[in-house]
C-alpha cells in the first residue's frame, strides 16, 4: 500500500524559468532513463522478487524513485510554465504538445515529446540480472543529470539536480553491494555453464584500418585465457 | 563497410519444428534483449566512440551480433516453418502475424509480435556507462538462451542455442574487463562528485509487515558508511 | 513523497492459477484502462493541478491507484506462477513474453503483450475537462473488472476483482462531485463560446437504409434546438 | 459506404502561414484528440453497437469528423506551405520529419511528429461507456481548438477553427442527450453491483502539508454517504 | 466532405464463426497492410496532391478503401461474435484483448493486437513516388487476402474476401496507369540524376558458399550496363 | 556471418557543422524510409527466400545498406558534434535528446527523435510482392536523399549525400530487373486470380467540385477494359 505526503522531497526553485530546458527535463520525468522508469522497473521486480530481503530493498528505492518524480517534475513545471501564456509564442513554441495539447502542465513524454513506454524498463526476473541492470540504470540517471547541471545556469535547478544526481549514485551503491552480497560468481548467470569450447575466444569481426580507425588489442581480447580468432567470416570457425 | 559470408556462425538443425517454440525464439531475433537489439546497442555505440581501442571492441562484438541474428532467425524460420501451409490451422494460429501477414517468414517482432523498436536500446555515449549497459545486456541474453533451452526438448535446437548463450558470456567478460581497463571507481559516473550531505543516506520508504514483507537489513543498507532514515516521507528530510 | 508498506490493500487468494487467465488480468496491470494509467493520470493531473482542494483529491485517488496496481499485480502473478515452470509447456506458450523474457513474473504489458505507453493517458491542464476524462476512464475500469468477474470461475479472484471494480465506482461518484461543485454548465468547456449559427444542428451524415441500419432519431437530433441538416455534404451547408 | 465529395465543410483561407502553427495544428490532425482520433472512435463504436438509434448517431458523428479530418488538414498544409521551399531553411528546420521526409504535405503526426496510433481510441463495446468516452473526448478536442485560437493572430485561421471547436460542443450536447435517453443510474455502469461496504469509502491517501498543499474537504468526500478514511496505508482497512 | 450510406460494399455472411479466425481478420482491418492504412495512405496522398486529376483518383480510391473497412470489421466482428459469451472460455482466450476490453467488438488492432500506426504509411509528397508506394501497397493486400481465402473453408468467408482481393488488383492497376501516364523514366525518381560513376555497379557483397547459398548471376548484376564489384569492403572502392 | 572492415564505404566530410541539419539527416539513419530500414527489409527478406538467385541478391544489397548506415550516421554526427558542448545553448536545444540523453552521438531515431521500429518494414515472404516494396522503398530513399541535397549548402555534405542517393537508383535496378525476371504477370499476386465480375470496374466514389477540385478522366478509369460506375454508395452495386 501507498501513501502520500504532500511535501516535496527536495524543495525546488527557479530563479529564471527556460521552457526549453523545462522540455529536456521532461526526459528525466517521462523519459527512458527517467524517475518512472526507475520506479517501475524497481518496483515491478520487487514484485516479482523472491528473495525477502532484496525485496524490502527494491521497494525502498521504488517507492523513492516516486518521489524523485515528484521533483523532478514540479522542477520542469516551473520552467514550461511560460508555455501557459499562449500569447507567449516563442514559449509556446518550445513544446507544442505541451502546450497546446496539455495545457502547459507536465506530461510523461521526454524531451522530444516521445510517450513513455515500458519498453524502456528491464525486468527479467532473475534477481542478479536485474540488479545488474539496476546499476546500469543507476549509472544513466547519473550521467543524463550532470548533463542537466552543465547545461543550466540556474543555480536553484543545479541545486535540485544535484540532490537528485547524488541519490542515484546511493542506488548505484545499494544495488552494487546486493549483488555482491548474492555471492555469485562474476560472470555467473543463470545455472546452465558456458561451452568450454567457445567462452574464451575473441572474435575480430571488425578488421582493417580507415576513418573507422584500426585493430587494437587489450585486456579484453589478449592475455588470460584469450584466444583471439582473426575474421572468423572467412576463416569458418574451426572445429564445428 | 561490411561483408556478409553465406555461412552461418554455427550450423542450425531441427528435429522436430514447433511453431510455438518458434514464436518465443523470435524474442530473440526482434525482442528487447534478442541479438538484433545487442548489434545495434554496440555498433552504434562504437560509432559513437572516442576511445579508438573500445570503439574497435565495440565494432568487433556488434558485428559478431549480426551473425548471431542469422543464427537464430535461421534456426526460429525452421520451426516456424509449419505456418507456411495455411491448411495447417493449428500451426498458422499460433502466430498470425507471422502466417498471414509474412507468409510464415521471420520478421522483426518479439514472442507476443511486437515490434522492434529502439527504444529497447541503452547508448548514453559514456562509455563506462554504456560498457555497464552492454553488461547488463549481455546477462539479460544469457538468462534469455537459458530459458529457452531449459524449454525445448529437441536436442538440436538446444545445441545452437548453448553456442549462443556461451558467446553472451563472452561477451559479458569482454565488457567487463574493458570497463576495468578504464581504471574507474566503482560508482564514478562521469565528472560532478555526488553530495556528501545525502549519498550515504539509505532511505526505509518501505516499512511495515505484511503479504509483501517486512523489513530487513544487509550490507546495502546498513554497516560502513551507511547511515539509515526511516520513513523519510514522515520525518522529513533533516538538513533541508 | 511516497510512502510504502508492506501490506495489500485487499488480501488476495488464487484456489486455481489459471495461466491464461492471469494474461487477461494484466490487462488491469499494464493495460490501457488499468491501474497504472490510473494512478499515473490522476496524480499527473494532481501534479498540474492549480486548485488547492481538487490537487488534494486527485492526489488521494492516484496514490490508492498504485496500491491497487500491487493488488491486480499480486494476483496476476498468482495466476501466472505456473508459467515459471519451463516444462509445463502449455501454461509457457500462454504467453512466450513473460516466461520467456520474464522469468514468470508479472510486466507493465498488456493482456496482449503491448507494452503500457503514455499514450493511454488523457491529461489536458483543464481541469473540468481532466474530471470528465477521469469519469470515463472509472467506467472503462469498472467494466473491464465486470467482465473479468463474468469470466472467471475462482471465487477467491472474484472477491479481490470485486473490491477493485467497487473502488472504480467510488472514484467516480468523487469525480463527478468534483465536477459538480465546480458549478460550470453542462456544455461549458474553456471560455469561447460556441457560434450559435453551428451549436445546434445535427448533421445527418449517414443515410439510406441496409445492412448497417438506417436513420433515427432521438432526444439527441430532434426536438428542443435541434436543427437537423440532412445529407450535408450533398446539399452544401447553408450560409457559408 | 462512404462517398466523398469534393468541397470541404467549412472553407479554410489563411492570411500568413506561420509553419510552426501549422505544426501546433497537426496536433488535431493526427493527434491524440484530433480529428482522426474522433472519427475512428465514433465509427468503430458505430460498427460495434448493437443499439440501431445510437448507432446511427454514431455513424453520423463519426462521419462528420472525416470531414473535419479534411478541414483542418487543409488548415494545417496551408501553414506548412513554406516546407516545400527547401531553401527556407527556417520553416524547413520548424518540421523536418514533413519537409524532409513529407515533401511539404502533412501526415499523421501529432505536434510532436508521433505517429497516429490506436493507443488514443477508448472504445468498450459497453455502449454507456463509450457515450463518456465520447463526452469527455469533445470536451478534449474543444479545450484544444479554443488553445489554437487562442495562440495565434491570423483571422481566417481563427474562423475555421471557431467552426471545428463549435461543433465539438455540438457533439457532446449529442452524445450527452444519447446517455441520457439510456435512463441508466448516474453511476450505474454494467450490471455487477458495487460492494455496499466499500463504495462510500473515501480514503485519504494523501496527507500532510506543504510544497504541494494540505488536506482539502468538498462534497467529493464529506457528506452524504461518504466515510472519510484516513491514512489507510497505516491504520489498515478495518473489516477485512 | 464524406457521406455514408448504410449499406455494406459486400454484403457478409459467416456460417461457422471461428474466433480465431477473425483475430486473424483483424490483420486487414487494423494491420499493417489493411483497409484502414490503404484508405488513410491514399486519401492522406490526395489531400497533398497538387495533380487535380491524380488528386480526384486518389480520393476515389481512398473513400473506397474506407468502405472496405467496414466490409471486412463486419466479417471480422461476425467471427469474433462468440468472444462476447465469455463462459465460452476458449473463445475467450482466443483473443483477450478484445474480449476482455473491447467487450467483443473489433479493435484497430492487428491479428496480434498491436495498435494501428501511422507508421505503416508511406506518404512522400512526390506523387511518382507515392504511386509505386500504392502498387506496393496493394501488392501487399492482395497477398495477404490470398492467404486468409487459403486458410478459411467457410465458403461466405471467402466470397467477401474474394471481394476485396479482387479490388486490390483494379486499384494495382489503377495505380500503375496512373504512373504510367506520367512519362518518367522508369528509374527516374525526383530531379537530381544520379552519378554516372557509381550507378551501375554492382556490389558484390555477400560472397562465400554455405547454409545460406552461394553467389548467384542473373539480369540484375550481368550484362547491360552492369559493372559488378567484388568484395568492396576489402577491395575498397577505387576511385575515390 | 558478417564482417567488418574500418573504413567508410565513403569517406564523409563536413565543412561547418549544422546541429539542425544533423537533426535532419537522422531521418535517413532512423528514420522510417533510412539505411537501417532499408538493411533490414532486403537482409530479413533473403533470410527467409527460397529462391537461391535472388537470395543472393537481396543479401548483398541488405549488407551494402548496413555500410551506408555507417556512412550517414558518420555524416549526421559530424553536424551534430556542437551538441557536445552543452554550454552552446542553441546547439543543445536542436535535439534535447540527443545533447542530454545521447552525449551528442547519434540514435536511432528519426529527424523528430521518434524511436526506429520494425513498423517501417514491408516483408510479406512472396517475393515479387517483396521487389516491388523495394522498388517502393528506393523511390522514396532517393528523394529523401535529394532534398537534403536541396536543403543543404555545404558542398562536402551534397557530396557524401549523392553517393548515397545514386546507390538507391541502382538498388532500383536491381530490384526492378530482378522482379521481371520472375516473368509474372504485371498485375498477377499470388495464385488466386481476381473475380472477373469486379476487377474492370472503376469506382468514383468522390464526386462534386469544390475546394479540392472536381472529377477527372484518365487512362487509370477511361477506356480499355475500364467500366466506370459513379456513385457507388448511392447507386448501389448491380449484380450483388
Amino acid at each position: 500500500m501507498y501513501h502520500h505526503v504532500k511535501k516535496l522531497m527536495y524543495t525546488v526553485r527557479v530563479g529564471d524559468p527556460d521552457p526549453r530546458f523545462g522540455k529536456m527535463l521532461l526526459e528525466q520525468f517521462g523519459g527512458a532513463n527517467g524517475e518512472l522508469a526507475a520506479a517501475m522497473q524497481y518496483s515491478i521486480q520487487g514484485l516479482n522478487c523472491d528473495d525477502p530481503a532484496r525485496k524490502d530493498m527494491l521497494m525502498d528505492i521504488g517507492t523513492e524513485e516516486l518521489s524523485h518524480l515528484e521533483v523532478i517534475g514540479t522542477l520542469a513545471r516551473m520552467h514550461l510554465a511560460p508555455l501557459k501564456n499562449l500569447k507567449n509564442k516563442e514559449a509556446a513554441y518550445a513544446d507544442p504538445l505541451i502546450a497546446i495539447c496539455g495545457g502547459g502542465g507536465v506530461s510523461l513524454n521526454n524531451s522530444q515529446g516521445n510517450p513513455w513506454t515500458a519498453d524502456y524498463l528491464k525486468i527479467t526476473g532473475e534477481l542478479d540480472v536485474d540488479l545488474r541492470n539496476n546499476i546500469a540504470a543507476e549509472g544513466r540517471a547519473k550521467i543524463v543529470y550532470e548533463r542537466l547541471i552543465d547545461f543550466t545556469d540556474d543555480s536553484q535547478s543545479k541545486e535540485a539536480l544535484q540532490f537528485l544526481m547524488t541519490r542515484e549514485i546511493t542506488h548505484m551503491k545499494v544495488f552494487s553491494m546486493a549483488l555482491e552480497s548474492l555471492g555469485k560468481g562474476k560472470f555467473e548467470v543463470g545455472k546452465i555453464p558456458p561451452s568450454e569450447e567457445w567462452v574464451n575466444k575473441y572474435f575480430n569481426d571488425s578488421t582493417g584500418e580507415g576513418e573507422l580507425g584500426k585493430d587494437a588489442t587489450g585486456p579484453w581480447n589478449t592475455g588470460g585465457d584469450w584466444e583471439k580468432v582473426d575474421n572468423p567470416a572467412f576463416k569458418g570457425l574451426g572445429g564445428k
